[in-house]
């Protein structure tokens, strides 16, 4: 092998045979919060557990205000999130439950009002569903330094598994006169909302289990409301009560909170969907780059249904080019994209627009502003988000004022 | 409402309008290991925080031996394993990395050899996969009180991010005459295999992160070798070293172990794939069942394909019905199955068989013996596995004696 051979990317180092030897042992020591090894070989390693743990050298956190905690997006693989870095919206704080006494009413506008346990919930068929859970309010702007996760870490995706909720309604005799329900939670906000029951039909769930096991407690165990494809909050967690009716209930989470003002002073209320969005999470702020082939990273998803493109551009919104999706490119799905690139090393701009298959493609924040006006509250924002590269690699978010 | 009209399910208690006031408050106060409020809507609840954690009622395990960790299967739901009950395998321990001086070298066969950091592998185009890792040796038996995670424990699944072999076969250019390549871990086993180059080509990944974050200590922190489908052993954790070669380098683990007696005295010698299996998770030792509708539950994958289609019997294979496959049913994954049962209550046996998109059907153990004799080794041991179920409910492994 010749040395000169070695050139493809300046990122590879080549080894040279002589210098095989000196590859595993011999690595400087460094200062690092626990110390490995100098070479791992030489020392038996730790005897298998009845639980795993994560490296001592990965340490991802949500980052946590009094009432939600925000996934990191920027540190994320693939479509799983880990289960404990999950996003976390609570109205007073997470309730602890002891399932064997978990009990579920479903009643009003039924034939027949029941209580299920949690074991009786468990015996009905169940359905699994590997979707994402998104706050209404996810979108944060306002200065350069700010990572995906502060921007929009209130989305998550696990897999579901639980009963579906068309199954419970079957068992009780829903009214053909009702049409609304409803969910109540027995944290001590008593979350409620009103949800229409044409959802409750088509794909709503009571979920029991998240990403393989017993959904988490700040995620609702025993047992939480999953409406693929809704905002967050009418996800209702630890939920105990279903009543249905032929009118909303108007609680306080859906007159006080969870409506936009839009243009001329009017109010939306019941806006249920979330709308098509797309972060790019590589590069972002604070990461950096090196001039040469990058592999642009992100999510897109829908509240509405699949993921049918995504596209990147490189150039501050110029021209766009259709970005790689991940298989299984699911319903209601984060679904991961990539697009390689060759940077320059010039300042510039790099952005994402989801499109989904309902045809709807993801706004800029000024399209939203013509559409709602410059009062719109802060939820149902999901604008293109734009990553400024500066010439020495550095990444910053490029945060628009718009009130 | 009136009270006899609810009745059809004895699993479902109803709740007379009369009684509603006693559903939430007033539950009857029982040892626990950790006490839940009475009424939990009273107690605020718990802060957000920056890392979830299970509750407490909830503590599934995975079961250890010196060498090995089993998946508890039968506490799972859906396709995930979660990152921390994945099954373990290790051959001395798990190794402490840092992840800073980490280093893969690729060499042997190739134009440029090469050294690949951390770094350098995650700037490459990314690929992310859902799929199984196995261990060969997956099947015990010997007495009627074995649980799922006893008999076949030792499979798990994750989706699993990293690049793709091929690509890092691109980059170092691998010669046309390579066939085989050495994969070497830094555990202190130093654990090597020899794996055909067209693996490499077809499939073969280094992964680096799994379930959407870095990759576990105990699967391989930093980077492994993951072969989808292919057993367990042969995606070495660690890795450290990948020579090229025209042969296979005849390392221990593939001559003194992980090779398998047939008929006649012959051994098999390098048997990669994981042929098609399933088991039924619910019910199973030491579950009870009550008489009326059970939904029989439980997993199916081959590492030849996809599933195409599970069949259940429930009267010890006289029978054999359809089972509902949850979707998304992906190439050599693990496949949730469902299938709906009148028990009647009386004795029986229930059992599940795989077919995968070969046409492969898992075989009965005595179709093993058959092929493969009786003193076929402790590997690549598929066989149907079958549940008593007994009057009074109770649920017990059926083991066949076979050598």
């Amino acid at each position: 092998m010749k040395q000169d051979q070695i050139k493809r990317r300046t990122l590879l180092r080549a080894a040279a045979v002589t210098a095989l030897g000196s590859l595993v042992p011999g690595l400087s020591a460094r200062q690092m919060p626990e110390a490995a090894p100098e070479d791992p070989t030489k020392v038996p390693g730790t005897p298998v557990g009845r639980l795993g743990t994560r490296s001592p050298f990965e340490q991802p956190q949500k980052k946590a205000s009094d009432i939600s905690a925000r996934s990191p997006l920027q540190d994320f693989y693939g479509i799983i999130t880990p289960s404990d870095l999950h996003f976390e919206r609570s109205h007073n704080g997470v309730p602890r439950i002891d399932p064997q006494k978990y009990e579920l009413l479903i009643h009003g506008m039924v034939e027949r009002p029941m209580v299920f346990t949690l074991k009786d919930l468990k015996r009905f068929p169940a359905l699994s569903r590997i979707a994402f859970i998104e706050c209404s309010g996810n979108f944060r702007s306002g200065k350069t330094t700010m990572t995906p996760q502060e921007i929009c870490g209130l989305t998550s995706q696990s897999e579901w598994t639980g009963v579906m909720l068309s199954t419970l309604f079957r068992e009780v005799g829903v009214s053909p006169k009702a049409t609304w329900f409803l969910a109540e939670g027995s944290d001590a906000a008593v979350m409620t909302r009103s949800i229409p029951v044409r959802k409750g039909w088509e794909d709503a769930m009571i979920a029991y289990a998240q990403n393989g096991e017993a959904i988490r407690p700040e995620q609702g165990y025993p047992a939480r409301l999953f409406l693929p494809g809704w905002e967050g909050n009418t996800n209702v967690k630890w939920i105990r009560r279903i009543e249905l009716s032929d009118q909303p209930f108007m609680t306080r989470e859906e007159t006080s909170k969870y409506t936009e003002t839009i243009k001329d002073g009017k109010i939306r209320q019941f806006s249920f969907d979330m709308d098509a969005r797309s972060i790019i999470t590589y590069p972002s702020y604070p990461q950096t780059v090196e001039k040469g082939w990058i592999e642009i990273r992100g999510l897109a998803w829908s509240g509405r249904g699949k993921i049918t493109s995504v596209e990147v551009s490189t150039d501050a919104g110029k021209h766009w080019h259709v970005a790689t999706l991940q298989e299984p490119v699911l319903d209601k799905a984060h679904t991961a994209f990539r697009y390689g690139w060759y940077w320059d090393g010039q300042n510039t701009e790099i952005m994402s627009r989801a499109v989904d298959d309902t045809g709807y493609t993801q706004p800029t924040l000024q399209q939203l502003v013509n559409a709602r006006g410059t009062d719109m509250g802060g939820y149902h924002l999901n604008p293109v988000t734009a990553w400024i590269i500066q010439r020495d690699g550095t990444v910053l978010f490029k945060p628009e004022k718009f009130r």
